[in-house]
């Protein structure tokens, strides 16, 4: 290939993806690939050169951590069903050392979540310094399941919008860099994915009779997505929409968005917290 | 190549590795390759070939605790400085899905772990149904650092092989399955980690002046592991002797040990729970 993969970025990530307040989440074409001028093919190949950089990058942040610094990253995973949350996890998060990653996945809360605020079982997930926190589905599923399924009256989960976005300040003010990723795929590509989840004994397991009663309920899914977009996409927190009907550009684009924020910290190498020439004397005599 | 990689291994890992009481730890040889017949180059052929059923094997892990399911596994990851056990984690644990793995490191106790008995932290650490546990460090410091550093007089001491084995009994009884691996390095080649982690400046932060004074013992902590070895190796808790100066034999070691446990939990997908013409019809309909 003559041109750099990365050139075929015509609009970088972080911009083409951004969400803007007010853009109509309805419109969205979950099968584009924004800012990106590349095929498939030219997609895998950048992502995979980039894992040696997110890797290198991710050690930084690691070392930082072990050697006093406050700095973290948190990646929130948004998506419905079949979105394709655990493949980013797999194929992107799953580019870095283990040793460096916190994955909490937040299903329905245990009875122990329950005597607690909703943002108890957030908190405690949260990435240690130095640390890369995933969260698959987040507090953010307090404006959005709890919103469509009426699971608390409207004049309460009214008040989370501002909850979350002062409990993200917070989380930011104390180190932790929050990069929100929302997935979406189209009605008839989730169709497919379950459809293939029904066809496939390796994946029954996957499959959930409630994510055809999730289906009923699209519309207003999208609604609740389209104002927690608009109501908690803050400059300490953005959310970025990512179009997932194809899972190559949604992962190449949280790749790029994870490659970026890391950078964005520019962590160098903890200088040494001892003498050198010392140790390497100690060294050569022990 | 003419021979299948699998075919080097002259011995099985499980067999050739699997530590037998009363073997001379001192006389390890941490050059050797126990057990594989091959070179560098086959063994990371067959690293990498390993990928593909390693990834599928943890995936049905997973999927079997997500149903019910109560089989989980850890593995132990035990090692003095520089034996390489942040590598396995990177190079093997890495291969399978980061959303299946906990991970944890066990550093000197903080302050909350030292209100609580030694196997508070440890306990809260294990993996759940459907996991792959990582421990790097673990419930053994208490037979090795605790001793060699006489942090608690022997009589208390003595007492933790009989405590660890009733651990590990009663967690091996819930369902998970347990493999340890304590990796050896030579003094000359520990030599070498270390003088290359205060040569390069992206390894100073890895180096701790404390790591000469480990040196220093070096007798002591081998007197230490020997009785480890023989006292807490059992039937539902193994441990496996790996010679670590290779690092590509360790992580090749590491795999098979970890592939053939997760193969031996002969664990299929799990079955539907619901009627799957049932839900093609609602999913069509939908």
């Amino acid at each position: 290939m003559a041109k750099k993969p990365e050139k075929l970025w015509q609009t970088p990530a972080d911009d083409a993806l951004r969400w803007v307040r007010g853009t109509d989440l309805d419109a969205l074409d979950e099968s584009a690939t924004p800012g990106w001028a590349g095929k498939r093919r030219d997609g895998e190949e950048l992502m995979a050169s980039r894992a040696p950089e997110l890797a290198d990058l991710q050690e930084r942040l690691f070392a930082h951590g072990r050697t006093g610094g406050d700095r973290s990253v948190l990646l929130v995973l948004q998506g419905l069903d079949t979105a394709g949350k655990g493949g980013i996890v797999r194929h992107v998060v799953g580019m870095v050392d283990p040793q460096g990653v916190q994955h909490t996945g937040f299903g329905v809360p245990t009875e122990e979540e329950k005597e607690h605020g909703y943002l108890w079982r957030i908190r405690n997930a949260l990435p240690r310094p130095g640390y890369l926190g995933v969260f698959d589905r987040s507090h953010h599923e307090q404006v959005l399941v709890v919103r469509v399924n009426r699971l608390e009256p409207q004049k309460t989960w009214r008040k989370h919008y501002r909850e979350l976005n002062e409990f993200e300040a917070e989380v930011a003010a104390s180190g932790t860099l929050i990069v929100k990723v929302a997935l979406f795929v189209s009605a008839e590509e989730q169709k497919e994915r379950l459809a293939e989840r029904l066809e496939r004994p390796d994946k029954h397991w996957k499959y959930d009779p409630g994510d055809i009663d999730v289906r009923s309920k699209l519309p207003q899914y999208i609604a609740a997505y389209q104002e927690m977009l608009d109501r908690t996409s803050t400059d300490v927190a953005p959310w970025y929409v990512v179009p997932a009907n194809r899972k190559w550009y949604a992962r190449l684009a949280v790749t790029e968005l994870l490659t970026g924020a890391l950078r964005s910290l520019e962590l160098g190498w903890p200088p040494a917290d001892f003498d050198v020439e010392t140790e390497k004397a100690r060294l050569a005599a022990s």
